[in-house]
């Protein structure tokens, strides 16, 4: 359970007030904010405050002087077009502010996305907490043979119960010596900021993550790829269940046009054409290298 | 008078319609929601969105559960805190989206901010209107004769006269053969991309711009400050009031630690310690340049 | 002519004093130092500095501790790979810094691109010079019928001819009343940030322009592109071709994997997918918009 | 020793092979180049690659056709002066790139300051060294008792013996670990993405680093200051040596106006006013808070 009752208390009571505002209001949104959505065994992301709607892409593409929605279906079929002809800038006018409870070392991927804006729990300000993300047992991978950075088979039996009980051990050895250096029972006591030093990076941090939507949606692309680390791919799956009810029609756009669409290179757009054509073209007439061959194939047969 | 009574009707219908949020409510923010306010001769600011408030700065410096804010006078000196110590990133939880219209001249110095976001009304799509920034006859200033960049006294009595005459005349012809060179009354009709190119840069364009606290601050520091063109400065005060009134505490904190605030050099502050001390110290002894000297006593006599 | 034989003469003499330095040395690039390249009637673009080349990419990417290159082909299928793969952080390791002379409407287009540092000559410090770009005659389109943001044929006979006079008798003029506002002959003179207002924008701005080559491949794309103005695709083009002498290999996957490369969305693959199992698909059995369709046929058939 | 002997052999050999260049040469940088500056007990920092000198700030702010420099001093003049008055964008027309090996906290500090360009050592794709930072004992500080995020007094005897044990002995115990389950030795070795997690933050990791001046000095601002921790202090010393030779005008321009200078409040501005008047003024009559006044008194008295 990633939340003290204090805390849930807390965001128990963002929850039971609702205020009048004259801005733009995306219902599917509303129904998330706060809630702290469990993601990996301790971490969450919980939406803070958002701004702008799918219509607060149009009103911004028409430089509207009133909401500058036309019909649903009118603004959907704008989305689209900007989506497809990456016009970006419109996406850029919808804003999101997520609470997320993460590992340091996911953290240390999601933090190369760099137009965003963050303010990180202090390890030098504060003690950190004790919890550390032990992965699940269908997730505690192998070294791919193949690939250097990817992840073979599930690991079992033996192997596997060894991975898990070094990794508990050495998070709770660290994190009592982490205290014990910190103490100031009859000793000063070391500075936090040095302390932190001994933690392992699958202990948790959390932060306030501030984004546009049109970095979002590529923090997405990358992240809640098949190729991103299962971790981070967590949360973009999370997110992406919320910006599907924020955003529907934007969402649904960067589905069909990035997440699900196919790049083909050059010589990859010539050999369909050859294809369709009826020619049958082998890897040394594609003008394709063995392993760009090979990704073509696991796409196209 | 910048709006036509079509977009004020768009513009008040915006005002009718308040919804219910769980998100932060700015009341002092509330109350400036898609009004426009003037600037020169016809532009104006008026603000379409926001997000976050002063103690949202405090919930994010904080990594807050819940609304993370205290007492406001404790949150109050969290923010002149951050503010003094350069902790610029929990300002950057606040969001601001403006439309603004403005002379072509003045979105050249505002767009060379470009941590922002920015639609802009389009002259390759879109046929632009007949309106043009002519100066307020008090606001019509010679070069200044110390500063390469600068103004000097206002124009009198002819001189100030020709000048206006001129502006308006060649806007008006150069619009003029701008609708003729379009015109497909009788001809073909010049694109739009290129037929625009003949408008001076008084004309009037406008653009959605969305920006966080910290970069708007940014802005304001250095578009209100007096060595900018007065032009851009209206814009800047007006934005300076709206703000004022958004984050009460982070504008007053601002004000005090930057827009008011006085930066000594090295060689500055020593010389105002050895004044405290008793001394005189002259542009010899100073470690200043003649210039710098002289920037000095403007300040401290 | 866009350079004065003064400006000519200190850019020769900028390529007659070779240095010695230890850093990365692009031959390709040092050919076209300094050079200015014509674009358009009065423009330019000449590389005033670069750094890094093909090779430092790959050391940034195997955070090298010496050159960090391997074979010439081993290198290039690397950058492929990371060009496939949208690893763009490499290709950010590149850096080049342009002089460019070019027309304010074109500036205001290329300045929407943000991350690059801009130093533009000030308008409001220097008198701008007499220089303004009048379309050569195959240049002067028609507004496109069928794309609001296009261009259609060329405009014929005495359409052109008057089109080209009004734009030589407007630049002229506008700039000739800069002149008299500006002067202080007899009178005090108008401000010169004031003046400038009175311009076209046709006239000619310059400016430094620095740029990642990430970022920079990112501008080429979009305007070097068919659908970008053509006027700004003329510098593109220009840049286009420095660029391949600079980073051979990275261009070539550029050009493969972005420039020609064809994006398909998830509904436009599974056509190509039914195609190439023998099917014969409709748009209404496509899942694309009219407008997608039309899109799709243009490539597809 | 940060380095192994192939490493030094790989960069000496960089050092070794002068080549001819058109461009701007930075004598004071040509020595610094690749020569891998020690910092901390691993680490280093070493320059691999820099654009421009103090000559190409004021090419760049005068936009010139040539070289752009007039007299040394004239230039150093303009150099103070844009400093002065924030006119950053010139100081971004110079860039550098570093090589930086640094602990894994460290590096997070560091990442905050998100206009710069990164390619980090992979720990998906490779095995980290087994390389630790172990504080120096007069840098094993306590607790700091006024400050959450400060260092007290250096720990003394056997508590500090104590602390490097135990920071010694868990960085051991987690590489062995992390060594044991990647091990393919009679078992499937747990995949690299996932081992990497056992590891404390004071691992080293290794990155390029590329940042414009500008933003190189903003960081160095903040990162060589009193405030910030020790360790990534460190790094901005040794940094800081190396911009004193690479653009000595715009470093010494830089210690003056930003570094060593001292930013006034309104109010403190006005207190040092009275206090020059001969007037005495107590913290209840500055308008400041007691904090804030103790901050001032620090500096003035």
């Amino acid at each position: 359970m990633p939340l003290t009752p204090e805390q849930q208390a807390q965001i128990d009571e963002q929850r039971q007030s609702p205020r009048q505002t004259l801005r733009t209001v995306a219902d599917g949104m509303e129904q998330h904010l706060f809630t702290a959505y469990p993601v990996l065994d301790h971490g969450f992301v919980r939406v803070i405050d958002y701004m702008g709607d799918d219509a607060a892409i149009c009103q911004a593409a028409r430089v509207s002087y009133g909401r500058g929605t036309k019909s649903v279906q009118n603004d959907e079929g704008l989305i689209r077009y900007l989506m497809r002809h990456w016009h970006s800038t419109p996406f850029e006018m919808c804003e999101v502010k997520l609470h997320v409870k993460l590992p340091v070392f996911v953290a240390r991927q999601w933090i190369r996305h760099r137009t965003a804006n963050i303010n990180e729990y202090s390890g030098r300000y504060s003690v950190m907490d004790r919890e550390f993300y032990i992965p699940a047992e269908d997730k505690l991978a192998a070294q791919s043979s193949q690939n250097h950075q990817g992840r073979g088979e599930v690991l079992q039996g033996e192997e596997a119960q060894r991975v898990l009980n070094l990794l508990r051990e050495d998070a709770m050895r660290s994190y009592d010596n982490y205290e014990s250096m910190l103490s100031q029972d009859g000793q000063q006591g070391l500075a936090r900021e040095l302390a932190r030093m001994n933690l392992p990076t699958n202990i948790y941090t959390q932060w306030y993550w501030k984004v546009d939507l049109h970095n979002l949606l590529h923090f997405l692309r990358l992240r809640a790829d098949s190729h991103a680390q299962y971790e981070i791919r967590a949360y973009a799956d999370v997110i992406c269940d919320i910006v599907k009810d924020w955003v529907p029609a934007a969402f649904g756009a960067f589905r069909d046009y990035r997440m699900d669409a196919v790049s083909l290179s050059a010589q990859a757009a010539a050999v369909l054409k050859r294809r369709l054509a009826g020619d049958t073209v082998t890897q040394e007439h594609s003008g394709m290298g063995a392993r760009e061959w090979r990704e073509f194939q696991d796409v196209w047969g």
